[in-house]
């Protein structure tokens, strides 16, 4: 039998502890599962770092990990948000998403057809946010010592010359806007893991941003801060914003875009959306001026259609994030203190 | 007591799900943990993406993930393993290693003194290195879904222009020299997971290669190739030295320096030095012209007074590694086939 198959790995269909030794099992990896979905100039070329020429401007680097549990979930799985994610993380310092590296922890035991799904997911990612998966890397662990697959991702872009978009930048009378809906995400992922089928509507909004950013920074050149507000959702990326810039930012609660399906199953789990990861939207704080014409440009895109322009920035309570209820109240929105959602992304 | 206490994270002496939440608690553990050993004006802004300016020549670009158990070993630990690797990623390519990014994925549990410990390791590692830990990721798993700790480090560096240094390079006449011992990572790593107790003067030979590579460039700026003999040992980076460039590459074994204690732990437990990792050695291959300069320089580093002409390539048998034993004899060493030792890095 062995001597008939002229390749070991087809003796395989989970990953083995030598497809991570570096020999020729880890070729064959290479050669069988990650090649044929990310092939691209720069990474074809194999050898221990990518190379490439630097563009006008600035480099921009970022990194993140992603340990989503369950690894495929309504909208997406662990392979695209971890491209759509970098690429965001990018695009909100104001830069132009480039080049991404990969470095996969695999769990002894993974299915190869898992793993293949979830590579091409990221060349499918890849390819439609413009970015080439330049390096990676494949480490094997035991089973039982790591939950079927981490990813990382770290990305590399470059900011134009003169372009300054920092959540240092806030100035009061700025208008913050939202690309969209807040929670699909985390209640995508949560419903699906508590096995709440009759919230199956909801659906990750994990999606590259970069085009409709690109977009919005013509229509509003002098768009001071934007953010992705992924872990700890829209109240601690308003929190982080506010601390950076020592500014207060008050919120209109009614002009919060909510899915009524998300709103249901948070209230159900006693979850606020507010402190929920989102993984396809984007706060972006404008100066007034500009507010308008970037709203526009928002709404016209794909992943902008339900954008509003939820707050502005205040001179009052510094560092404080308020919030205007519909009753016309007004309370704090705190800094979340720690974990409701693990492994979200 | 919860009153009295003015930090939440001064009540965990471990790391908790909340630690990887974006929250209050995620921020307390940068502030507390990794900015005081980490902290630098690119760390400093704490935006999304680390923002810096580009060097003359091309971007090179590189990432790996450690998982290397135990996580202290002998001569390191996991945290200057991460950098060191990741830097010399970089220098073998020909690159100046500037800018690291940092992705931790913790266990659940895992003592804060241990991740002090490594996060000081690296900060050390990196200083020593000069290169810049430019940005970071966390994430918190559930107890018994990873194994204690994971480390993404990705890297940046600037290719001087009209530098080539490529495993593609190798032409027949070239000498291949390797700048140390063989085999002491690996055996290190392996000595102690197996009690070999009085193997114990086995150190791990981690440690960042820049400095001596960039001096070796000086003295045979003709250097056709590099590579860090790591996962695989110089077997596996020697044959795919051999491949890239189509040629032959013929060793002395009576040349190879391998510690004695490395040699009898080795043959006590059926491994061939030669397929076994190193964290602090470099292969180069070198115009036969360039080799004694070349030569001269790694003696003269503390990671090069071992340094040794190991072998030479050749039009035979392209693909190839042949090595002549010392009773006059050939042999080939092939490609290792898989997994001998698991979590090494």
């Amino acid at each position: 039998m062995q001597l008939s198959c002229p390749s070991p790995i087809l003796q395989h269909e989970t990953v083995q502890m030598a497809h991570g030794a570096g020999g020729r099992l880890s070729q064959e990896l290479t050669a069988r599962v990650f090649m044929p979905h990310l092939n691209n100039p720069v990474l074809d070329q194999l050898d221990d770092q990518a190379r490439f020429d630097a563009e006008p401007g600035r480099i921009a680097f970022t990194t993140d990990t992603y340990v989503v549990t369950p690894v495929f979930f309504p909208g997406g799985n662990i392979g695209d948000l971890a491209v759509n994610g970098t690429v965001n993380d990018l695009a909100v310092g104001g830069a132009m998403p480039r080049y991404l590296s990969a470095g996969f922890v695999l769990e002894e035991g993974l299915p190869l057809v898992d793993l293949e799904r979830i590579v091409r997911s990221m060349a499918e990612a890849a390819r439609k946010s413009g970015v080439v998966i330049a390096c990676g890397d494949t480490k094997v662990v035991q089973k039982g010592q790591c939950d079927r697959i981490f990813i990382n991702t770290s990305g590399v872009g470059f900011i134009p010359p003169g372009r300054d978009v920092s959540c240092r930048n806030l100035l009061s009378g700025d208008a913050v806007l939202l690309s969209g809906t807040i929670g699909d995400h985390g209640m995508a992922i949560l419903t699906t893991r508590e096995g709440l089928s009759f919230q199956s509507r909801i659906q990750s909004d994990s999606a590259a941003l970069n085009g409709m950013i690109a977009d919005v920074l013509q229509a509003a050149p002098n768009l001071h801060a934007m953010r992705d507000p992924t872990r700890g959702g829209v109240a601690a990326t308003l929190n982080e914003l506010a601390a950076s810039s020592s500014v207060g930012i008050e919120l209109d609660e009614g002009a919060l875009p909510v899915r009524e399906e998300v709103r249901g199953a948070a209230e159900l789990l006693g979850i606020d959306p507010l402190t929920v990861a989102n993984e396809g939207k984007v706060l972006l704080v404008v100066p007034a001026a500009e507010a308008d014409a970037a709203l526009v440009v928002l709404r016209a895109h794909e992943h902008g259609s339900e954008a509003a322009i939820i707050g502005e920035v205040v001179d009052e309570h510094p560092g404080m994030v308020v919030i205007r209820t519909s009753l016309g109240s007004r309370r704090i929105l705190d800094m979340p203190l720690g974990e409701q959602l693990p492994r979200i992304c």
